[in-house]
């Protein structure tokens, strides 16, 4: 598929499926176990933002952190699909940031309740363009990374990976129905941490793709 | 707005964003304190199972909970809406079950983990025909009920949601932009309990709509 045409689908996604705790690393720096089955949890498309655009750290919000991530795009209707044929449904790649208030994901957790107001707010998924599948030829093995203002914060690879692309979407249609445009964000290498208002991101794959954003305070004092 | 034309929009939504423990009583019946904000998790629309359709209890799920509850249709794209004018956002409203797997709802809010397996999982949220705003005068005084074979098991009136309708839409869409065909599940009243196989579940608002699903279990044993 063209750059145009993967980019289409995209827009066409109904959901974003995260996953948890899938670089060892990174689930020990934030004092979590090794999970045994995938941390699944869902970001709605409207938290989606373009590369260019503004991060909007909420109201009273003080640890926004980044999470640099390889966001794979489905690219047809997937149920119930096995390991093997797993890398048929992907359409393409891209750089993304799963960006989480700690805060308030930390509260959410010592109470037992959802991650969504944690993970889902408008801006909190600051994505790449789509690369198409052909364009990349080993997604096992992609250099990840972003900085913050001139500070490198995260590098990883995807190699690192705990659960590999082919188990994690055969596991998640197994779960539930993919569909066409839908993205799986495959979790964070170590080093996340805070942003703040008026600092600058860059990040991405390596020899394949970067983007850059702003981080401002959000205008309107919500909730 | 007609039957048809909200029909067509309920079909672009991207996003189910549900409410927890939104009636006091049920919130006591699962041992939560009465929430001072509401509690908000997501459901994919990958979720969504017509009326007349099969409920799939998924392998090894032995807790597959009911809960009634009064769905609402977004019908313009809301950003950070006051309640005054939240209303004129609304579409329709519809019947829809928040399927729960109770077990692992208990399991994930006892790790501190998001609820999407318990909630998410394909046929978890059946739903009825949208009706149109205009046919329901007033969405805060309806009654809702479940019926699991000849047993009555909820029945309650949206009179005593904690968080009504108005303040729902203005809250959420402080957090997240909601777009058209995007949905609010607002809750359920108490009695919730479990499904087995075979059970047939009808459902409805008094009045205005009734809905059956029949139960089974999910042929394939995945995950
Ligand atoms: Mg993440
Ligand atoms: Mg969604
Ligand atoms: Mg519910």
């Amino acid at each position: 598929m063209s750059t145009a045409s993967v980019q289409k689908l995209f827009e066409l996604g109904t959901k974003i499926i995260g996953v948890g705790r899938n670089y060892a690393a990174h689930a020990k720096e934030l004092g979590n176990a090794v999970p045994k089955a995938p941390v699944l949890f869902l970001k709605p498309t409207s938290s989606y933002l373009k590369n260019g655009g503004t991060i909007q750290i909420p109201h009273n919000e003080s640890s926004l952190h980044h999470e640099v991530e390889l966001a794979v795009l489905i690219g047809k209707k997937a149920r119930d699909v096995p390991e093997s044929s797993a890398m048929d449904f992907v359409a393409g790649y891209a750089l993304a940031l799963d960006m989480t208030a700690r805060d308030l994901q930390s509260a959410a957790k010592s109470a037992g309740l959802p991650w969504t107001v944690a993970k889902g707010q408008d801006t909190f998924t600051p994505i790449s363009p789509i690369l198409p599948k052909t364009s990349v030829p080993n997604p096992d093995d992609l250099e990840l990374w972003i900085k913050v203002d001139e500070e490198i914060r995260q590098k990883g690879s995807t190699k690192d990976m705990i659960f590999k692309l082919p188990f994690l979407i055969s596991y998640i249609s197994s779960l539930m129905t993919l569909f066409e445009g839908d993205v799986i964000l495959t979790g964070t290498p170590p080093g996340v941490g805070p942003v703040k208002e008026g600092q600058k991101i860059t990040a991405g794959i390596t020899g394949l793709v970067d983007v850059e954003f702003n981080v401002e305070k959000r205008k309107i004092s919500g909730n």
